[in-house]
């Protein structure tokens, strides 16, 4: 028998492999993110994403059961790439009044990569027929758009302040 | 003399490099999207982002010229990820009903990535008072942007078509 093309569920089963890993790796990088920022904003604003990211990683869990699949990530190097410049800013901008600028453009870097992949996969599990997947994957997208939307208010605050202390 | 810590304006030049570097990527990397590419209106898609990548180009050499450096890339690992992820759909969803929506996915997170980038650098050049700096990359984030959307669509068209030839 030849080989069958890939399809639509072979993609939605690579895509949900790499946003579970990625949500992995944020989950380990949010504390270190929190303990290097400056403005108590900042810090709260990364530990209430911590919380929210291990929502987001049972809501996956969830998703691949779906699919009778167990929850595996795959290494994705885009996240890795991301997810080290937060913390080679944390240690370049150490005591710099800059250095939750430039936590924030990391953080939001992220963040635009889970909003990608989230609207990639709600469209995919629209077109499976996966209603309940459509949900999860759309509560979840809404919080990644909050939480940008709050890290660009913060932003806004802070080049302010950088600018007031320099 | 104390080394002084990093300011604002070192992170606006470290983060117009990183920009510049994915914008030179993006350009080698969507004509080979346009030749995968199944559907007319996604080559066409990628060869009018392709015109725009251009001018993207051009109006970063004009920033460069603002803060008088020469304009320069800086490797970032996370564009190169995601260019290659996109190469990868290319040859492994080759003759699939699937490609189109697996080469969106990859597009729509180089978009965001752009749109990520490009807002914190507006946001930092509106705070160092380059108020025709701010003017060049709001123009082009609306580009980006706009970008996004139009793959949006097609996602939805894309996976519409997929699942009537599946």
């Amino acid at each position: 028998m030849a080989k069958q093309p890939k399809q639509l569920d072979e993609l939605f089963h690579e895509g949900l492999k790499d946003i579970y890993f990625a949500e992995k790796k944020i989950l380990t990088a949010l504390p270190k993110l929190a303990k290097a920022a400056q403005s108590e904003e900042l810090v709260s604003a990364f530990e209430k994403h911590r919380a929210e990211t291990e929502e987001h990683v049972s809501r996956l869990e969830r998703v691949f059961e779906m699919i009778e699949e167990k929850p595996h990530g795959k290494t994705c190097p885009a996240i890795m790439g991301l997810v080290e410049e937060g913390q080679d800013i944390a240690k370049e901008y150490k005591d710099s009044p800059a250095l939750d600028a430039g936590l924030l453009a990391a953080a939001q870097a992220v963040e635009h990569y889970e909003i990608a992949r989230y609207g990639t996969l709600r469209t995919w599990a629209q077109e499976l027929g996966m209603k309940e997947a459509v949900n999860l994957l759309s509560r979840t997208l809404e919080e990644e758009e909050k939480t940008d939307a709050l890290l660009s208010r913060l932003a806004e605050q802070s080049v302010n302040r950088e600018a007031q202390m320099a």
